[in-house]
């Protein structure tokens, strides 16, 4: 059986389809995730995506009237502040999953947003004429392939010469706490683990410039942007210490116990030193990482 | 024997005599510290404070006639950022070590500093009066503390009602790099082990929050400092991931090997690796945490 693992969202909804998988992953949406489509679930994706918004969104915006693609919108999380932020850029937000495209027209129109067009279309296999866009905004979406440079050189393709891609991925190696777990490690180690296995690289964010640079853009500038949640940012520590990340974590309690990563009890008490880092002495700290380069002129 | 570890500083440069191991340390040089008093561990530092004095001073400007307590200066590393940025502030550094002390003087001879007095003291029995600074600076000092929280108390006392205490500390156990490598992570598990061993704790700077909480600061805000090297940043690279920090762990191989944490080979490779983080494809990132906070009224 193979696994079914997921970082910070939902495969589905980032309209991949790998091409090195697709034999076996076979039809619109893709089992390697292991979270379920219910309101737990997509609840947690709100409050992920309305904690760091600004941290993740504050400083793209797109001029007026540039095209921009965001390649896997999945259920719309990304679309609506990348939209919001760009009220004049034209987006077209895609992605494999025609459910999870019907969620992210409602999300945007429930926002307000006019200038989002949805398309249901597979990364490897974007029905774009080369250059079709100014930009390419792609979120968390390398943490889920087996080969993400390849994934980079297709966007490329899209984007006009000199135009820029924009990549946001997460990286679990960089979340550690006070006080800290051997247990909690370890259950953080299992969604590695397991998304490992499923091909992807829950820790890619570290290697956002090497890809970049791998796949051929230019002006490669990448920005770290570190979520420190203390007792004095409560917002932060229900939104993100609890909300999103150990509740991504306790999502593969089922997979991580059947594969033999962890036993049911160590697995509950590495969560419960995780919501222990969320008490009145307590820290957590992740890194995501922004990337923003350029495709270089015609030659490139 | 008891290990002689350090972390990103000498202990001895401190001025630091931990009252819980005074009965072993005996006189001024504090034993715990690994790295010998020569020429390359005196580059190391003067690179990691070159590297380093934006990221972690910039932000730190003390009022015109204020006095500051900068408490254990060592060899005056974060002495001459501090005054500069403080030209008016009146500065008075303490350091346990008459060598030491030296040092720091004539690097702020140096710089063309005038503003700073050095007086030779243990941060545990300081010569002033309680309430005698406007501020307290502190930096790379508890991690090598069994009992960080004491001294906090200790420092608290020598400031006014209403002034300033600012922490900088590093946390080894925030190092990740690309390319990932295990031996790498253990030869810096070495450092945090020798460390703890000798009373310290080089993950010290993710609980600053708890610390100045339980030590009774009001007020407490923890900026973390992340240092992301990747190729871009040529001098971040050589000055950070090559000389500071990769050369700090480089030079604890020889406890690690005697107290049997790795061995040469493994160590050694492990070191290869952290270098292999400098090339042009990798990435290395780690995070200080600068923490100010304020004693409150008379009555705290």
């Amino acid at each position: 059986m193979r696994s079914r693992t997921g970082g910070w969202t939902r495969a589905p909804r980032r309209g991949i389809r790998d091409p090195q998988r697709r034999a076996s992953t076979g039809g619109t949406v893709n089992p390697r995730y292991v979270h379920g489509y219910d309101q737990r679930e997509a609840q947690r994706l709100q409050d992920q995506a309305s904690t760091l918004v600004d941290l993740l969104h504050a400083d793209t915006a797109y001029p007026d009237g540039h095209t921009v693609l965001e390649a896997g919108c999945g259920v719309g999380a990304q679309t609506v502040p990348l939209a919001r932020n760009s009220p004049k850029a034209l987006v077209t937000a895609v992605d494999v999953s025609g459910g999870s495209l019907q969620e992210a027209r409602k999300a945007v129109h429930a926002a307000g947003l006019e200038n989002v067009t949805f398309r249901q279309a597979d990364i490897f296999h974007l029905p774009f004429a080369p250059g079709s866009f100014d930009h390419v905004f792609v979120c968390f979406v390398l943490e889920h392939l087996p080969s993400p440079v390849e994934a980079l050189r297709t966007l490329k393709q899209v984007v006009k010469p000199g135009g820029t891609l924009t990549v946001i991925e997460g990286d679990h190696g960089s979340a550690y706490f006070h006080p800290d777990s051997a247990l909690a490690r370890k259950a953080i180690q299992c969604l590695v683990e397991l998304q490992a296995r499923a091909g992807g690289n829950a820790r890619v964010g570290r290697a956002l410039y090497p890809l970049l640079q791998a796949a051929g853009f230019t002006e490669v500038h990448v920005s770290p942007r570190m979520v420190y949640a203390d007792p004095s940012k409560p917002d932060l520590v229900e939104g993100f210490t609890r909300k999103t990340f150990t509740a991504m974590i306790q999502g593969v309690r089922t997979p991580s116990v059947a594969h033999g990563l962890m036993n049911e009890q160590d697995f509950d008490r590495g969560i419960a030193d995780l919501y222990r880092t969320a008490e009145a002495d307590g820290v957590f700290c992740y890194t995501f990482f922004k990337a923003v380069a350029r495709r270089g002129p015609a030659t490139t």
